[in-house]
């Protein structure tokens, strides 16, 4: 099978069509699957597929029209950013390891630091440091902190210039296993219920490893939602989350009424959910017909 | 989409290697999922996938090589079979229509009958009368019989002369929907409680529809299954089944120690029960990451 990486290219524009336009249309020999854009962040997720060579060569090209167009002195949004692009994570597919997406994350975050003079910083399973694993940590502080930040010893970059770029400020780039954007949905209206649940949910509050959790309310609906990241749903798989969610809404005496799941997710994740309530013996992903129909195999 | 339709053409031969290679590699331009020999059945199914014009044309020239080499009148075997190429179902994949599926079951019947003229009978959705629809109805009184059914004027065939080919008897051609075969193990050595769960499983008993089932004894494991073919598992989806055992199986006082999916299935089939069980809304098949991988979408 083939190997491919999936990259997930977060930058500072969403206001602007024609310039997001422009650093989209700089992504070329990949297949782009989504351009999601958030106004009130003012930030564009472009994500994107391919081989490792294509994919690298378009994050480069999608950073370098970003850091001509985008000038972070002016920038505003509600999401927290350091950058014209802000973060690159890849995510390795099908038959790559973790091992050659993090040595891609190095290639296109050196290319980045020197070829364009901006200062990149490694995260999650490319982290140089163990402070340096969780993007929150090396993003405090934001673009208005940065010149701040790159004067302290401990947060000198682990590509480019020792100053921040004047216009493009700095980008983190890592490589991550594939997430999973999982929502809950409870039959009440009481948020103090979702955010107790998600308490019991996070990995770090006690809860399900491989879990980040937030309770938020759904105004629209009038209900509330346990919005979860499973940030490695091979290992952690989503009916875990889903029975523990069932448990402790019951445990609150509300029902829970649906569930969703936001973007993408890989096969392999949802074969798990079947294989776990049907108890299927010895069930493999090639059995499911479409597998046989597509790819070299 | 592309419209595809899959054949699991079945010929009555499984003894000798050379003979089912020839008939094998008649079939061209079309991707070969499984071939499947049984010796002691004396029958093979081959399976292949692929668009309409191609798949038709396999069929044609899978049947006409295996007339060419398999001679009924000394054909022995535990299957009960009419012909050299004894059943050839069609079953439409993603966008093409069972319509389409059953246009194309009358063109291949109708290139059989008056090109190899052996009498061909149309079944399942493609059956000319309600007596036809059922394979074992047509098939009664196998290849020994033919000749004797075929002076019947109820049997006059949809296509081809109305006495049997020489040596190959004569052929059924049809359309179906993708038939999942999905058996589930009892922690038990009863066969008696697997054969009353399937009574209560089976459609034509009074159980769920589009469910044909037996009871029947696994010797090496000690323990006994409730063997299923769902017929429709779009209409009547796998949990649906699964569910009903359990039920069943409590009642019993017996557990289910686990199920199995022979063969391949759709990827609907598989979301559905992820839908079901994780209380899924608005799921849809394409934010499976693989679909976006493969084909032209």
């Amino acid at each position: 099978m083939a190997k491919l990486v999936e990259c997930a290219l977060n930058f500072s524009e969403a206001r602007r069509a024609e310039i997001v336009e422009r650093i989209v249309s700089a992504a070329e020999n990949v297949r782009v699957l989504d351009v999601a854009s958030d106004a009130s962040h003012n930030r564009t997720v472009l994500t994107f597929v391919g081989q490792f060579a294509a994919v690298g060569e378009a994050a480069y090209a999608v950073t370098a029209r970003a850091v001509e167009l985008i000038d972070m002195n002016s920038h505003q949004g509600e999401h927290p950013r350091m950058g014209a692009v802000d973060v690159i994570p890849f995510v390795p597919l099908q038959d790559a390891s973790m091992e050659e997406a993090v040595s891609l994350a190095h290639d296109v975050g050196q290319r980045i630091g020197t070829g364009l003079k901006v200062p990149v910083f490694l995260y999650e399973a490319a982290a140089t440091r163990p402070e340096r694993r969780n993007l929150a940590d090396i993003r405090r502080g934001e673009y208005e902190g940065l010149a701040g930040k790159l004067q302290d010893p401990e947060w000198l970059p682990d590509y480019g210039p020792g100053a921040p770029h004047p216009t493009a400020g700095a980008t983190v780039v890592g490589a991550r296993t594939y997430l999973v954007a999982y929502n809950v949905n409870l039959g009440t209206s009481d948020l103090g219920i979702a955010r107790a649940i998600a308490r019991a949910l996070r990995a770090k509050s006690g809860g399900l490893s491989n879990v980040k959790a937030i309770g938020v309310a759904l105004e629209e609906r009038g209900i509330v939602q346990v919005s979860m990241n499973v940030v490695d749903p091979f290992k952690t798989p989503l009916h875990r989350a889903f029975e523990l969610v069932r448990v402790e809404a019951e445990r609150h005496g509300v029902p829970v009424v649906g569930s969703e799941v936001v973007g993408l997710l890989p096969l392999s994740v949802v074969t798990d959910a079947a294989r776990h309530y049907l108890r299927l013996e010895d069930f493999e992903d090639g059995q499911v017909l479409e597998t046989r129909l597509w790819g070299d195999e």
